[in-house]
């Protein structure tokens, strides 16, 4: 027997060498070599990548390696080979591998940045791109399309990489499924620090997108596993899995603004992902479902406040005989062994409903077909503070199966369910934010339907054999690293944290002169103090980084004139302009503007927050041009006076849900004579996948303002989801209409005073452009 | 190392010894028994079912076998043990088997006769019906819906049965999957006989439906295999698979007008089966695509002649983001190595386009979306006689790849298309009416698309590797029984030949009493010669088997007169009534009927022929009432003289795609003052699925009828699909309107003249109610 064994391996160690003494290593400096070494590749060969700025460069790496010997193109140093420019990598054939390239400072020339494919019949099989990074590879504006990293395919996988920043149109990772050689594609993404994607301000911007409606029939079982989503805030859906048989496993999503989301295909499997929110932000979602068979098992929320699409566990209402694009209906779905802590309404059913609506919108837009066939058992709901609502239901549940589940809710009232057991029991950290209840709790019989004997582990990898508890958690992990730990996603050369390390600096700047010079000169992050009283300013200051100008003394502002040309702006928002204003006296001369986005090639996002200054003069106080987009546009006890028109932020016109700035926050201001467009604010287009943007106007005041305004309206937020006016004084504004709002939205006002001012008016829906 | 193999062999040996000792065989007479046998059943139990009549019996059959011991239910005898009266059987538990049973002569009192489920819950895995047969077991009225075997849970088989003659709403057979439990089910559906099933008359009357449109994403993987489906006639899918990932494998469809529909859901494997037509009949279809994915390889087409919907192959339009129960594009689908032989118009495309349309019917229902990224490779047609139009393209086909496909069209030229190479080869008999072509077209390079490696054997299982052809077959079979030969088909004690089998007998009848007598006497088939002159009926004859009734000498004729009650019919149409009458001057007194349907309990369906006879008198030669419905009213050489109403086919006004008859011929007929309704033929409703029923007229007069017409039309055949009006004569008729034709169906007119009658029109679209 011993002799037989002897015998085999040493015909596999024969061939072992024999192929191994074939492997090349070569070096390449530029893509003239590098197409050279791609074109002769053979198995088992390593192509290096010199280190130094691949600039413009259009990768193909086309080959076939196999399972033992792939073809490996490496960075000689990984993080040090730089691609640049118009650039791009496509790849073709089978067993490539590609390892440690860092995309920056430039973007793809096509569709994609990373391209598992040359064409529709050249695709790749095997391939691995891995330890790599892309950072802000945007195209220069919004509105023009790519993806960063295109699945095509089979068996391909994304490892190890660190992906931010994407401002552009598109999800940042897609996988394709057109075409039989890209179905049952096994892809694996995993171990990726997913870090920050700023919210686009319109659909579009997933992270990560798994097919289409188009090919929502087809099997995919693509793998999304141990990644990390930092910030992910592109639109509402973190994850838009619209193929069948996905699975997303031990993921964390922190804090990020949207969800994962079943839109289309069936049959995924949720398991083991925790979801982290904040306190503070009503945006940060869960798991949103529609569809049939999904099982979602072991998850994990902590601290989130989303509401309605956004909820902790969104459970939608269908299209009855849906179209292939719109909602199909939950049934056969499986929620079991999850846990929710400090959440705020954590479950909601029969989100979508828009039965009332059925009279203003064609009967295929009409979600009243609710869950059945669904199953929620052994799910854990806990609360620090009792929660008055923690179940929402939209519309009838009685198509759902509650089952076991227990909740500690302080002893505090709610309507509750049949199947949800209200207990006192306490809670004690796993790990991190990780709680798990207390072992007593093994004594509450858990429900066991078909096939729960395969839910087998929790979230820490711990068997459920004995000991079992309802929720995500029954223990402490054992043997598994802590997922909170970023070191572990990503590539280990790069460092997260270091793009986001500022160490502020201050300029004091006692000229205009001086001040041009300090705005040039500063560093991200830094804080120019101006110690003079007045500035003359004649040409524009391009604000392209995180900058606050502050008076040195606030009280008695430092006075900025700007002579500059008409329709120029004093301060010109450039991408990643962040500024924040502090003490300044603002004063145009009739004709320009105070802030401005550059009309076009806005390729990522700019951010303005005015405080304790005075705004008196222009054309317009803030002009954004369309395809530009801010996050947060911020004026406080601030004077806005004698200005043309005010902050215009109304150019996305195409109705396509798209929008110029995610949030605008106006408080303790006073407008005073400015003549239109006082707050213009507009989104179009009926589409529920954005669901921004919001508008918070408080303890501020409107006299003489909108003398010029043609439709009469104030205020106008045509469009806009969430908008809040409060504690508001409007005198003497010679309109009539202080704002229209939007009642089937999160639209509210109270607390304002209005005189002589026209009325704020409550209109429940909107006719809007159908999207589809 | 024998040593050891031994003792492994040993230990079996003594667990199998051990577990076969405590097998029960226990013998039941009645159903008091059986449920007692079934209550004590354990694993290796035969429960043995007393030969006789078992009337009335509900069985649930609830047990847990195992894999290697089985709990079996049996007849005494197969086929010895008669299920009848108002019975069914449910089967719920693990390994059960059931063999022998003859469900005859009753009906379910449930929703299915054989249920594989005795709730959502508890359902039959692994579980076999075999050896069985279900024949006419009817509910009373057509619209009373059922089906003969309804499959749920997982692994279950029916296997060698023979069913037939399903006459009443549903499918023969139904997979359910509603519920986690029945998904990925792997039920296998083989070596069953599928009898003859009559047409019904509208949708719901397929022989095998693999789930529906609501559970049209699950994955099924429903393997029907090696059965032989012998007119099954029922609707125009023979087979309807609405779910994924179902095989079906070396079937024979053996003049079943119908085809074989990937309805809903994708990826299905089409592979090895046969399609035999009648050069008589365009009713016979082979397989109609739509939706993604599907592999349609190996099948071999004989002599059809079905058009459009029921082509040889017909790929369909889609609906663009079609809603779920209406048609998905046809996507990444593979049509490679096929034969169609002999076959009129073999490929058609774009079938179903309807954007002509577009201003009659709502947007949901125009299918534009063409096929793309479809491929037709390495087919074979070859015909006889050249076809003119062997390929119909209905719309672009800029999205099919074709690919070194081959046809013999005899010299015929043709619209061709690239990728279709005319060459003259010779076909020789591989087996029955299946041909395969001559070797040296295995120089003829094929088309190697993505994993056409995976097409590995021929229809015959012959291996491709060596000496491959383009088609379906390259050899003659080496190991495989004949196809056609039924012995292997369905239970091997039920004879599908025999109930079929007539010996016919004459009776003579000199009297109305004999008359009436050889009327109740008569066997299947025979035969009554009225050798009387004159017969005076007072009663209406009751006509429920096949049978004619003729003057013995035709000539001459031989006269009845009908003198019953008014509102009665001289010949009462019941279920399987088929009756022909010669030579016979039929006299009613006005107030009768001629023919008329049973009002109710149509359990099945009526034909009548009559031939060189008169109908004089009466109120209506031919009454159908609703819910009745006749294959085929024939009316040869016949006048029809003084009657009020004629033939009344128009009962089904509930606008769902029923009607009252298949096929109507008239023939040579004179239609004289008949008041109204000379023919008066209904189908109401939008819905596809239905294509008849079929007028033809022809060689006959039509003379002073319609006087009494309310919508002045003489000859009514609003929503029939196919029409054809040739040769006629229409003199007098006091109406406006001869015929109103639909000129977007088969609707036809040529040859007839028309004097003082109107005129005959044809209306494009008719207005339609939508049945969804």
């Amino acid at each position: 027997m011993k002799k037989y064994f002897f015998l085999i391996s040493s015909i596999f160690l024969f061939f072992s060498c024999d192929d191994n003494s074939k492997h090349e290593n070569i070096t390449v400096k530029d893509i003239t070599e590098l197409n050279a070494a791609i074109a002769k590749s053979a198995p088992g060969d390593e192509i290096v990548m010199a280190n130094g700025d691949w600039k413009d460069v259009k990768i193909k790496f086309v080959g076939y390696g196999n399972e033992q010997k792939p073809i490996t193109l490496r960075a000689e140093t990984p993080g040090k080979v730089l691609i640049t420019g118009s650039s791009n990598l496509k790849l073709s054939g089978e067993y490539l591998i590609v390892d440690g390239l860092h995309f920056t400072n430039g973007s793809s020339p096509s569709e994609a940045v990373i391209d598992f494919g040359i064409s529709q019949d050249s695709v790749a099989n095997h391939c691995k791109v891995t330890n790599s990074v892309i950072l802000d590879f945007n195209k220069s504006q919004r509105n023009e399309t790519d993806l960063w990293v295109l699945f095509k395919g089979r068996h391909n996988e994304l490892d190890h990489c660190y992906i931010a920043g994407k401002s552009n149109r598109g999800p940042t990772v897609r996988i394709d499924l057109a075409g039989n050689n890209s179905i049952k594609n096994y892809h694996k993404i995993t171990n990726n620090y997913f870090g920050p994607r700023p919210p686009k301000g319109g659909p579009s911007a997933e992270t990560i997108q798994l097919g289409n409606s188009f090919t929502s029939m087809a099997p995919s079982y693509t793998l999304v596993a141990n990644n990390f989503f930092d910030h992910c805030n592109g639109e509402v859906e973190v994850i838009s899995s619209k193929t069948n048989f996905n699975e997303f496993r031990n993921n964390v999503f922190y804090k990020s603004e949207g969800s994962l989301v079943t839109r289309h295909g069936n049959y995924c499997i949720i398991d083991g992902n925790v979801f982290i929110g904040d306190e503070n932000s009503e945006q940060i979602g869960g798991i949103r479902l529609i569809g049939t068979g999904h099982w979602v098992t072991n998850n994990y929320f902590y601290n989130l406040n989303g509401k309605t699409f956004r909820s902790p566990l969104a459970v939608m209402n269908g299209i009855p005989k849906s179209p292939l694009n719109r909602y199909l209906q939950v049934t056969d779905v499986v929620v079991a062994n999850n846990s929710w802590v400090n959440c705020v309404s954590p479950w909601q059913f029969g989100v979508g409903t828009n039965v009332d609506q059925k009279d203003i919108l064609p009967a295929s837009e009409i979600r009243s077909a609710r869950p059945i066939r669904t199953i929620v058992a052994n799910n854990l709901i806990y609360n620090d503070k009792g929660d008055n609502q923690p179940i929402i239901a939209l519309d009838s549940i009685d198509g759902i199966n509650f089952e076991s589940n227990i909740i500690n809710n302080q002893g505090v009232i709610f309507n509750t369910v049949k199947g949800l057991t209200q207990k006192d029991f306490s809670m004690s950290v796993a790990e991190g934010d990780v709680l798990m209840p207390e072992k007593s709790l093994s004594d509450f019989t858990q429900y066991k339907g078909f096939e729960f004997d395969q839910i087998k582990f929790d979230l820490f990898g711990n068997s459920r054999a004995k000991n079992n508890l309802v929720g995500a958690v029954i223990g402490t992990p054992v043997n598994k690293k802590d997922m909170m730990d970023v070191s572990q996603y990503g590539p280990a050369w790069f460092n997260s944290k270091s793009i986001n390390d500022i160490t502020s600096k201050t300029h004091t700047a006692n000229s205009v002169a001086e001040l041009t010079k300090a705005v040039l000169a500063a560093n991200n992050g830094d804080t120019i103090v101006l110690s003079g009283t007045q500035y003359i300013l004649s040409s524009s200051l391009k604000i392209n980084k995180t900058l606050t100008i502050t008076a040195s003394n606030i009280a008695t502002k430092a006075i900025i004139k700007y002579t500059g040309t008409s329709k120029t702006a004093a301060f010109e928002m450039n991408p990643k302009g962040k500024l924040t204003l502090k003490g300044i006296q603002l004063i145009g001369e009739k004709e320009q503007y105070a802030f401005a986005s550059l009309s076009e090639n806005m390729s990522s996002l700019y951010n303005l927050t005015v405080i304790d200054s005075e705004i008196l003069d222009f054309d317009f106080v803030l002009k954004a041009y369309k395809l530009s987009f801010s996050e947060y546009i911020t004026f406080k006890s601030t004077l806005i006076k004698n200005c043309t028109n005010g902050i215009e932020m109304s150019e996305e016109t195409d109705d396509r849900g798209e929008y110029n700035a995610e949030n605008i926050f106006i408080d303790n201001c006073h407008f005073e004579n400015v003549s239109k467009n006082v707050i213009d604010y507009y989104r179009g287009g009926y589409d529920e996948s954005t669901v921004g943007g919001n508008l918070i106007v408080t303890n501020s005041t409107f006299t003489n303002c909108g003398a010029k305004e043609e439709d009469g309206v104030l205020l106008n937020t045509y469009g806009i989801i969430n908008v809040k006016l409060a504690d508001n004084k409007f005198v003497n504004n010679p309109v009539k209409i202080v704002a229209r709002l939007w009642g089937a939205k999160n639209n509210t006002h109270y607390n304002n005073e209005i005189t002589n001012s026209g009325e704020i008016i409550v209109q429940e829906n909107l006719p809007l452009k159908l999207m589809y």
